[in-house]
């Protein structure tokens, strides 16, 4: 009985060892997210150059918390809920780790911009908001996943398809001002992969959601997401 | 003794079913990879439509793989290059279903090109010239990965340079498409699109190539990879 006790009490430090670096986790990624987006609308190639960096950082993150949460199992053999905390907190990490480098890339492109477009402001406002949104999901859905809150979890997944909406409506703009006038065309595919980088975190944060319930219910969600119609031109996965 | 012999067989069965798998959706992986270009290439909607449902036996493989080899570490406490050997697994797995999304979304692209261009022919065999070389890349490193070698692995690390210069001169010649004429724009954009989602498999593959090396030698690649010059138009991560 002892042991039992102890074998339990070690598990659920290291869970909580595991569950906090996920929570530095996403605190990093959101950093990124809304770096990146700054580095954007303000050409700051400093900053960009620092979000880049802290990718680094993340990726450690991630590998840390595979590591770990591995040699958890192997050392406690948990079984049923408490295994499948431990998957869904490697999960999280593998969609974190996504979104981090969907940010980076962003946040490389900040040089590849450059000064020369005229138009702008209107475009980097649909991108902030976009990036707001995602930045909303983001927090949102790692709330729920920390206080395994299943409702708050499915107000994220159904949430991603006003995401999508934005970016579709995005690429439009896009591509009007790309038609106008050529000169226009190399910035606006910039800002069309970025679109299209916030755009796929949203999807991290809705598969997030999906873990969520994971963790909590042991299946997946079955019902089919609805998603902004993107096929016509942005193509979403 | 007896029970001891008996762990390690059965771990080394488990290993065997989970290695199957990993196999298994390579294959799928490669052959929605062919798909989705060949169905570009003839604007063919229904292998579209089926290189786009085979994405659920590719996504539905990778939880197997994912359960299977959690269920493994907690039933037979392996230990040292066998953790490793499972992580790996696990993490192949990770980039085969991100190569059969990438793949997937490529195909959804099918409907939305049509038919109205008139100079896509030279460009679509650039696309299937990278889409070939990229196939290459990820039948080399599966079987790297299936034999543990690692020289074999570190040749489809550095040969990833190659597709980022093919995809860097594909964007060139597609930019200078819509800048000649306006009406090539959405078509060129879409292609864009597949260009880097089959330069992301690449990366993908190259992640792979880093797993063969942790799975044999236990540490990660430090090295910087070489990677070609993107930062300029395509901003590859």
């Amino acid at each position: 009985m002892m042991i039992l006790e102890h074998t339990a009490k070690a598990f659920d430090e290291d869970l909580h060892e595991i569950a906090m670096r996920v929570s530095e986790m996403g605190g990093l990624v959101e950093r990124q997210l809304v770096d990146a987006v700054n580095a954007l609308i303000h050409r700051d190639g400093a900053l960009a150059a620092a979000t880049v960096a802290k990718d680094a950082d993340v990726d450690q993150l991630q590998r840390e918390i595979e590591e770990r949460s591995v040699l958890t199992i192997a050392r406690r053999q948990p079984m049923a809920i408490d295994l499948r905390q431990i998957i869904s907190a490697m999960r999280v990490a593998t969609d974190l780790e996504r979104i981090g480098d969907l940010a980076k890339n962003n946040a490389k492109r900040v040089n590849a911009i450059g000064e020369d477009d005229f138009h702008s402001l209107k475009l980097m406002r649909g991108l902030e908001h976009m990036s707001d949104l995602v930045q909303d999901q983001i927090k949102s859905v790692l709330d729920a996943y920390a206080s395994k809150d299943v409702a708050g979890a499915m107000v994220v997944w159904k949430g991603d398809e006003e995401v999508d909406a934005i970016c579709t409506s995005l690429f439009r703009e896009l591509l009007t001002y790309m038609m106008e006038d050529p000169r226009n065309i190399t910035f606006c595919i910039h800002l069309m992969f970025c679109a299209k980088n916030i755009e796929r975190m949203g999807d991290h944060a809705t598969n997030i959601a999906e873990t969520v319930v994971y963790q909590v219910e042991g299946q997946t969600i079955t019902e089919k997401r609805p998603k902004g119609d993107m096929t016509n031109f942005a193509g979403t996965t």
